[in-house]
């Protein structure tokens, strides 16, 4: 054997910077109030202090953690921040940080059963657990007809569930001979983009995708979705595919599940109802009532990384009848073959989701579960919608600003009386200045503000100051006019 | 403010269990090889000791760390054993753990540039050292009118090709449309079975994925891939898209990138690279021949979770004109709006892949890169392919074994001359054993041994020793007989 050289980092360095690392982690957290929440970089200004090639020589992990200090922690926007209200939340904690390390450090590509039988069963086992914990129908157990998986997101979750529902419409013969674009799905016209994006990637177009419109409390209107169908029905098409939201992205609205499920039992169409944030709180006994009616669907899916402080990426999917599924996505090559699949006594997991591919993603959410317990969990969801909810009264309670939308759990949609542009004005206003971060939609053609309640570390006090600092912001605009 | 509890971990708790943890996992690395390299547990033997329904009260990380230890590591197959020569590797090493661990820490989600400018800019910068490293065209660079991304998997690259292919084709008119059953795409008899997967999920359909025959080098006949493309034609088909691949993952072929680049540029279709594993070759100037041609392609995809010490998932998707990609996969719903996007300075990956949520992936393949530079990466690269050429020098001078196909790089297809029911037989025996992990193929109605050399700390003495575990058990499968 020739003189061999050393590049590798040895084990008493990984050690010492893993240690170091973790320190960095948690002074983060102890710290990360002092950062502004919204990075206030210009494009490009991470980007020119980074060198245009990569270093022909090992440069240190001290001299790698230097930069990362200087370059680029100016260019976080701090998502786990306690002043984070924007968007959806994407949070995480202690629990979840150390099972997707033990995650990175297994280093398993869990694809097939047999490439690590822990990754497929103990995330088989979770996931049941899950069902116990929402409150679903027994026949998304896995020890059902039914089952489910770890996706990365409600979008491939998504995709996944209108290619299921398109190969079980056309006897599994599009994935043979392509669509032919006589399909047609529904959603509202609050659904999340990503079902758009699904129905454009799956074939079927968007001409093919209704738009339902809603009522007065931003949930898809039933009549009328009855109607549409029928209405393509008749013109020779052939419906296949409905989405149901809880709790939408711009409002958290709640499409009636029962009705949408009848309608789809009715017209054999395959329903899938997305709860990316706020299926976390049916967790909740109180709250369970979001997802009457989920006993009707085909799929379910929702984001522990959203609001179950099990951090990004980990989206839960689940499907009535696996069969369909594994029908739909699998593919199976020589190479892969093994005496385990074969069997037919196991999941390979690769065949309920677009990757091969896979992480050991059901770690992070079985520490979390564990380390939180079920009641722990509970009680930060419960003081979230609390929270949010005492917040929805402020507003309620002020003169100049009203709650424009139905705010059954953790977000409020607000507005000050004046107008589009000065709440433009107040959201760019607040968020260029750092202390908080909130986003906004449009209702109506209403510009409108959104105050999402739902970081890990949020409390009560967080909630307080952003009101004043929304407050006092408002004021000082109105005086400098 | 009410009484508050606390569930969460503190930051004294974090720290401590997080120190543990990165020592659970030195400690790992050092002892991987006293493990069964394939897991030895039956199906249900890891579910059936999970308890079937979520605790309600919190459970210490020791208690949780016990179980790891107890219940789930008999579970794991050992993908960082150096001893792992499955399929394809899926390797991690130490910066990119704690590369990962970083990027958990800052729970940071990068969907558009002001979610968090670090995570795109940097993004950005490491891709474009990438070109440079692989020496590919100047087109794939962001400052040209390419660019690149990082994707979860070879999978998801393929699919987005496929999609980006599919609307330049029809002129974007399928995203409205749908498909239209008329396209057809063509891969090689031996190309991942992910472009099966991505066509189908098109809405192109497997009739219309043609499968060219191969060469005796088992790379693709572009004499016939001309013909069948011709033909075609003259049916009335629309030829739309060519995945060329460099190291199979069946045999390690390469297709013929120059000939295929040149019919795609005479029939206007779009022309794929999938190097999943192989690619990371190229940074070493006396391989870099096996992306000859690459100047044609439309896009290219390597994974650095493969071959390059990054763990899963990492996979770098180059485009040569980034516009096509992002105007089909883009969508912009009101709540996603902001300034920086309205103004066109920056990048929002989330227009670049099927997912919209995205972490912060660069982290770990800059540390890896800048930790080990790439003279480091370069001389690992290297001895793999030195010492699987001398594994393969090994096998030719047996009486008993062969080399079956090619082995340009690290993967070595053999069989012993007593053969498919003798080299399945030796395969499963060696694999129960524990003490080495490889799998099969099938060429030409042979079942083959595969011989994969990529895990990082493999080095010549694991392979010598694997080398003589094959020999030993073949000579006792023989007396035994």
């Amino acid at each position: 054997m020739k003189n061999m050289k050393n590049f590798h980092m040895s084990s008493e360095e990984f050690r010492k910077q893993g240690k170091q690392m973790i320190d960095w982690i948690a002074d983060y957290y102890e710290n990360v109030e002092n950062y502004p929440v919204l990075s206030q970089v210009k494009p490009g200004d991470i980007k020119n202090q980074l060198p245009e090639t990569a270093p022909d020589e090992s440069e240190s992990m001290d001299q790698i953690m230097s930069d990362v200090n200087s370059i680029l922690m100016p260019g976080i926007t701090h998502w786990q921040s306690p002043n984070f209200f924007a968007f959806f939340p994407s949070n995480s904690s202690g629990p979840s940080v150390l099972g997707d390390l033990l995650s990175s450090g297994l280093g398993v590509q869990g694809m097939l059963w047999a490439t690590s039988p822990s990754c497929t069963e103990l995330e088989t086992r979770v996931l049941d657990w899950l069902v116990n914990m929402l409150q679903l129908p027994d026949k998304f157990k896995s020890t059902s007809a039914g089952g489910a998986v770890i996706q990365d997101t409600a979008s491939s979750a998504a995709l996944s569930s209108v290619l299921a529902a398109r190969e079980r419409k056309t006897n599994y013969q599009t994935n043979d001979s392509g669509s032919l674009g006589n399909l047609v799905a529904y959603v509202s016209s609050q659904t999340h983009s990503s079902l758009e994006k699904a129905i454009k990637i799956a074939g079927i177009g968007k001409n093919n995708l209704r738009l339902i419109e809603v009522d007065e409390n931003l949930a898809m209107r039933t009549d009328l979705l009855e109607n549409t169908i029928q209405e393509d029905l008749q013109a020779g098409l052939i419906p296949f595919f409905v989405c149901a939201t809880v709790g939408s992205t711009s409002t958290n609205a709640i499409d009636p599940l029962p009705e949408i499920g009848q309608i789809c039992q009715k017209y054999q169409l395959w329903m899938h109802i997305d709860a990316a944030m706020s299926g976390t709180a049916a967790i909740c006994p109180e709250y369970r009532f979001i997802l009457n009616g989920v006993e009707l669907a085909d799929s379910f899916s929702f984001n522990p990384h959203k609001w179950m402080f099990t951090n990004f990426d980990c989206n839960c999917f689940f499907v009535a009848d696996r069969s369909v599924l594994i029908k739909t996505l699998s593919i199976l090559p020589e190479y892969l073959k093994n005496q385990a699949t074969e069997s037919g006594a196991v999941f390979d997991y690769r065949d309920w989701h677009i990757q091969l591919g896979r992480r050991f993603r059901s770690l992070k959410l079985w520490f979390v579960i564990r380390n939180y317990g079920v009641n722990g969990l509970r009680y930060y969801i419960q003081e979230h919608i609390r929270i949010a909810q005492q917040f929805a009264e402020w507003v309620r309670s002020s003169s100049e600003f009203e709650v424009v939308a139905p705010a059954p759990l953790n977000l409020v949609c607000f507005a000050h009386r004046n107008g589009n542009d000065f709440n433009k004005k107040l959201l760019e206003t607040i968020n260029s200045a750092g202390k908080m971060y909130f986003t906004h939609t449009v209702i109506g053609g209403n510009y409108v503000l959104r105050m999402c309640i739902g970081q890990t570390n949020t409390n009560e006090e967080h909630v307080r100051k952003a009101w004043e600092t929304i407050q006092q912001t408002a004021n000082e605009l109105i005086q400098k006019d």
